[in-house]
Order: structure tokens, then C-alpha cells, then sequence
């Protein structure tokens, strides 16, 4: 998980795009005028107050190599973003490279048995390829921990979006791990804003699932709804 | 494929729409005065003259049952639209449903060989289950080819476009069947809608892929581009 | 404002695709089961755990008459919807309809001379046009009080999202009555869905803006943050 | 009209992702081959194909200054992009720029004309600040002709389709000249996608509109649909 592509001060660019909707200079003015430290308390007031749309102006790309299908196909359902990922369809893979969820690994036995799954059905997609099926559809037999390479954009409203549900602790292992990976390389550039990403109970101050984890109560133990009038 | 729910009227709903945009009058006028036959020639020219945010008015509502994790990854990939999908972390699948490529169905002794293998890694995912690994994990090893259900929104504008890519003779046989099972479903309740899904050759009048089916010529081989002034 | 279409029984609909994401039954089964009490129940549970897409089934289609250009400008801001608007362009106003700020109806003579202000830049926009002027240039003196029509489509996810930034008390005058106008439509037709257009200090159970209307305290004078490992 | 951010090395990130569809190795790696002049052609050749997704890794944030309230409600409906404008509810605005249509430029008598209207309703606008009345709501007296700042971020694959529908004839001068300056400011940083920033009607190969304006000619006139089998 390697970040590839950032736009230019990030934190900069938001700060002073939000700038311009109360006041009557242009965004090169207000680009001119902000320090850095400026910009930072200025992107944290924003998302505080839930004026999200500023956050759009920096956007983040990503490469996102070796994630299973799994992962790719749940990725894929944040529809605020863009992907171009390695297909299936025209590329004949030669080399089985694929992801191991912990807790088989954990287990000697069954990870003897899931590999040799996964490795049975990557002879029965080549066999099949040379006796004539073509790639796309001898990978219908390919088990969906086989790994896969995506290219991601996402600006950093909906990072901040997407990150509050699948780092929540409810989402699985490993797509909580890759937002953790973007998470981290976030920081590297924008740490405003890579701070912000963080399970939606930190934004609700409370935990919206049926069941907490631990880290917030649910809404029903902390405050009482008002009364309608 | 069953199309469960629709936007009552949808071509009067989406002609009555387009004439506000040049009339004085509301669009509640605009139904009143509409016949069928009005309504369908102006959908006809609305889309001859390539105005299609009216069509955005016209939403359709699908059960896609039983198609392939190819097809289903491939169809989320529509980004304007909006995807209910059966979950393979929540469920435990207890029965085998799985989709079998043609050019495999027609060729008995790899048939046999590729039900063999989508069986065998389904037995281990049950096995690993019982080993007390959670389904969500033990789902890595299941074949691409597994049955899943999704329930797909979609207006009429991205209808058209998505048939367009869809219905393209490059694109795969499976999701060619669905949009085809599409198509036909439309086709009942709008036409004329109905009838504009196909490749999209049909409204460019030419093939934009490197190399024609046949259907259209390319565009180096119809007409030539205009002198730059 | 009128509702002029929407997705038939809209909660249905939105329980019955909810399920199929935890059910091997596919949607069509579900539509079967489900009691108009048990889908009320289901709708209630979603937006309670934030788990909104399902919610994006059902969509609504309104006539919307009379809102000020200043509205209609902040209204096309909500991007995920579709949108039909009468033309300034193609469309010469013949007669003048226009907003009054409720601000300038309580004072006699500041709404004179209001109207005074409208009356004559319409009078000018009809002289420039008589002098060859075309109605798109000739709009450039129309207020922004005047009056469009529009044709707006929402699905219930976003009609919420929209609702809890325009419901607010921050929001301005025009846009609160509208969208308390499309509550009561929809509240007709999903009862369940309608009560939930409201502020979203509602869904936060705290008011984020930086000054609290009263309906609501601010975060930091209800519940503390956790400490951070 | 100034591009004040962009996505670092805009083509070769869009050729670099592309390529990652049909080859093995990630888009680290290809970032690493590929050559300017290679990306230049790859990029071309995506767009000739209609293979648009991976135009979308670059965006472009332009800060567009002084443009009138007519023009960014136009702007604004382009909903896959994000906008920050300037706010005339919270910003009482203490200077009067405008616009003025070239048609009434041009007219030493109209042009007085309009530019007293323009000024008469400024000065009320004022005036009823004076007397009491909130920014927000004397605005509703403000003509369209007034100026407003507005922060655009578009990906590549949406200026291009923008720019296909704003660079047409049929659209208005003053959106004309807006996409005429975009187009501008990305050929100096990406010439080829620049170059791509064109009326619709060079992609179709003909006019989609009712009439043309002579660039190209109507479908009718140039290439005749296939029969149907």
C-alpha cells in the first residue's frame, strides 16, 4: 500500500478553498495569506463542525497491491472514488500469489488444507486454460483469496467517510488493516487529516451498532434523546 | 432477473420532466397535458440529442438472482447506481449454486473436472467452518463461480450508458445475459427506454475498440475528422 | 411542492432488499414475507445503526414551484440526485413571480420599495429584449427572487442527508420550508422514512455547529472523549 | 480562471494506472517504464477507445474568479466534481463587480441602461442592510450579472465530458469562455488531455444537436444505421 499521488499541500488547498465562502477574496489570496499551522486548525474546525465539503479539493491515489477478491469487492462499493484494477479477464496469472485470513494460519492443519485448496484450484485454472478455455472464463474456478492490484483515488472527504466504517471494528480483518496502511500514509503528508481517520464512533461519540466493542457505549447509555414538542 | 419495482409511467414521468426545462409551466401541467404517444417521441428525441438528465427521472429497481462473483464484481462497478448484496461474511452458504462458463458446459471431460474442483473447494469450506474458522474467512477458498443475489437500482440514463459498455460483444458472456434479461424486462414497461439499451456503436455510429465486431466499422475506415481552423 | 412519483411502497421495497444482504433468500422471497408492520420495524433499525443503503431502493420524484433562484441554486448543490429546471435561456418570462423575504413582508416600506427594486429590473429585462436583446443576455438584470420551477428526484438516503443540513436552524429561511414541505409528502406515502427528515443533531444526539440553537447542546458540554491508547 | 493544484505528472499517472488492467506488475512499476512520450500515446489511445476510468486518478483544482451567478449555477450542476463558492449569505458584499453580456456591451444606450439596473439594485441591497435587513435576504434584489468566486476540483474524465457539452456552440458565451480558459491552464500541464477539452461533437464523429453549426455535420447526413437482424 503505497500512496503515489497527493494533491500539492493538501491541507493548504482545503483551508483556503473553505476560506473563500465567508469572505470576498479569491482562493490565491487566501492561499497567500495561511501558515500552516493556520490551515491545520482550520481543516480541524471543519470537520468538527461537519462542513465536509472543502475536504474535496486534495485527493489521494493509492496502490494497492496484493489485497485478496474479497477485499477488492468490498472496496470497490465506495462509489466516491475511482479504481482501475488488474482484471482477470486478460491477463492468464502464472504466479499464485494469495492472501491467508489469521486465523487459519494460526492452525498448522487447516492451513496445510487451505493451501492446498487454493493451489489445487490454480492447476485446475491453467490445465483448463491449455486445453483451450480462455483465462476469463477458467478463472470462474479461482478462489477469492487470490490476490489482486488496484489503483485508488479518493479525495479526502470520503476517506474520512469510508474509513469511519471499515476501521471500525465490526468491518473485517483485512480491510481494517488496509485502512490502516492508508491511514499511515496519509499522516506521512496531511497528519490533519490522517488523524481523522477513525471509526465513525469517534464522530457520533457514541457506537451506532446493535452491540459496542468496547470503545464507546451505545447511544441508549449515554444521552437522552430530547423531548418532541 | 426480475424487475420488481419501477417508477410508475417512467416515459411520461421523463418527457413531462424534460419540458419544464423550456416551458413556463410546472411539470404537474406538463403530465396533465402528455399523451403516451407525445411521451415516447420525446424520449426518442431526448436521447437522439444526447439530453439525458431527464432520464434520471425514471428509476428501476432489479433482483439479479444467481449470478457469478464475476459478474457481481464487474456490476458494482457502476457507480451510479445503488447495490444490495447477498454477504458471504454473514452467511453461512449450506447449499452449492454455482455458475458454469459455456465454452467449459460444452467440453464433458472438463466439465466434469471443473465441477469437481468448485465441489471440492466448497467441501473444505464447510470442513473449515466446522474446524471453527468463521465463514467470513473461510469464504478465501470459494471459486469465483459461486452463486450470489443482489438487488440493483438504476435510472434510465445509466441504464443506457451501462448497456452501452455491457451489450458491447467485448464484453463477457455473463454479464452480456444479464443486461440482455435486462433489457427484455424494461422492454415491458418502457419500451422505448427499453429499446435504447444496446452497444454503443448504436449512438456513436461507428466501433471505438480497436477492432469491430462487424456490426459498425471503425471510425478510421466511415469518416474523416474536420481541418482544424 | 408535490410529490409526483416515487418507487411503490417505498419501506417495503427498502426492508426486502435489506434482508437479502443476511439471507440466502433472494429479495423476491423477502418482498413475500414481510408484514408492512415488520418492514416499519426494519426501516427503524437501519437508520438507527447507520446502515443506509438499502434506504437508496426507494425514490422520490417532486415538483417543485415557485422557489427563488437563490434556493434553486443552493438546492442543485445536493449532488447525488437528479435534477430538470425551467430555462432562463430559452424561456422569456412573461410574467413576474417572485419570493419576498419574510424579513422584508413585516416592514410596509422596506417591501415597497422591494418590490419597487424587483418591478423595475423585470420592466428593464422586457425593454432589453424588445431592443433585440436575447433572453439569455436579458436575464443578467433578473433577481435572484424570481421564481423557478423544478423537478427534483431524491432517493430516501440522500432526502435524509439533505434534510439533516436543511432542517437545521442554520439553514435559511426558503430551504427549511421546502424541505419541511417534502417531509409532509413523504411522510403520505413512508411514514417511517419522513419522521426521519430532520436536523442532524438528531441522528449525532449533539448539536456540531459552533453555536447550539437549543435543541441540542454542543459535543463538548455533553460527553467526553475517550482517552486514547 | 487559474489552476492553482493538479495531480503531480498527470498523464503518466493516468497511463501508469491504465496499464495496470492487463499486466502483472503493479502501478509502481509501471510508473517506473513508462516514458512521457509513452504516456502521451497511451492516453490517447484510452480515449479513442472510450476506456475512460483512468483519467479519473488526475484532478485539477482551479480557482475561477469573477464569473456571475448565471454561470455557477450552470457550473454547478456538473455534479462529479466539487465546488467551494462564495457565500452571499455570510459575506455582505461592500464592492459592486458584475458581468456584462457582450450583446449589451455593444450597445452604448442598452449598455447605460443595464449598468443603472444593475447599480439601482446594489444600492437597495444596501439600503435594506441599513435599515436592518440580514445579508441573506436583501441578496434576493442582487441581478444575476453579479460576480462570484467559486473553488472547482474536476477529475479528467469530467472536464473532458464538461467540456464536451460547455464548448459547444449551443452553450452560453460566458460558460464558452470559462471552458476556453480550463482548457487553456490544463494544456500547459497536460496537453494532451487539454487538447481533448472539445465539443462533443469530434468525439461522435458528427452533430447530435437539432441544427448544426457547421463544424460537423448531423448524423443523418453522414453515415446510415445498420439494419437490424
Amino acid at each position: 500500500m503505497i500512496l503515489i499521488r497527493y494533491t500539492p499541500d493538501p491541507e493548504l488547498t482545503i483551508a483556503a478553498s473553505a476560506r473563500i465562502s465567508a469572505s470576498p477574496a479569491p482562493v490565491t489570496e487566501q492561499l497567500e495569506k495561511l501558515t500552516p499551522q493556520k490551515a491545520d486548525q482550520l481543516v480541524a474546525q471543519l470537520i468538527s463542525a461537519g462542513h465536509l465539503s472543502p475536504l474535496e479539493h486534495a485527493s489521494f491515489t493509492f496502490s494497492i497491491e496484493g489485497i485478496s477478491r474479497v477485499t477488492s469487492h468490498q472496496l470497490v462499493r465506495h462509489r466516491l472514488a475511482s479504481y482501475t484494477q488488474q482484471s482477470q479477464r486478460f491477463i492468464s496469472m502464472k504466479n499464485l500469489g494469495f492472501v491467508t485470513p489469521p486465523s487459519i494460519k494460526g492452525n498448522p492443519q487447516l492451513l496445510a488444507q487451505f493451501q492446498q485448496g487454493v493451489r489445487s484450484a490454480f492447476e485446475l485454472y491453467l490445465k483448463l486454460q491449455e486445453a483451450g478455455i480462455p483465462a476469463e472464463d477458467a478463472r470462474y474456478l479461482l478462489p477469492s483469496a487470490l490476490e489482486t492490484h488496484i489503483v485508488m483515488t479518493m479525495n479526502a472527504r470520503e476517506l474520512i467517510s469510508a474509513a469511519a466504517l471499515r476501521l471500525c471494528l465490526k468491518a473485517q480483518w483485512e480491510i481494517i488493516q488496509l485502512f490502516e496502511a492508508i491511514k499511515a500514509e496519509v499522516c506521512k503528508v496531511a497528519p490533519r487529516i490522517g488523524e481523522e481517520l477513525r471509526p465513525k464512533c469517534y464522530k457520533l461519540g457514541y457506537c451506532d451498532e446493535p452491540k459496542s466493542c468496547g470503545l464507546f457505549p451505545t447511544l441508549k447509555d449515554t444521552i437522552k434523546p430530547p423531548k418532541k414538542g
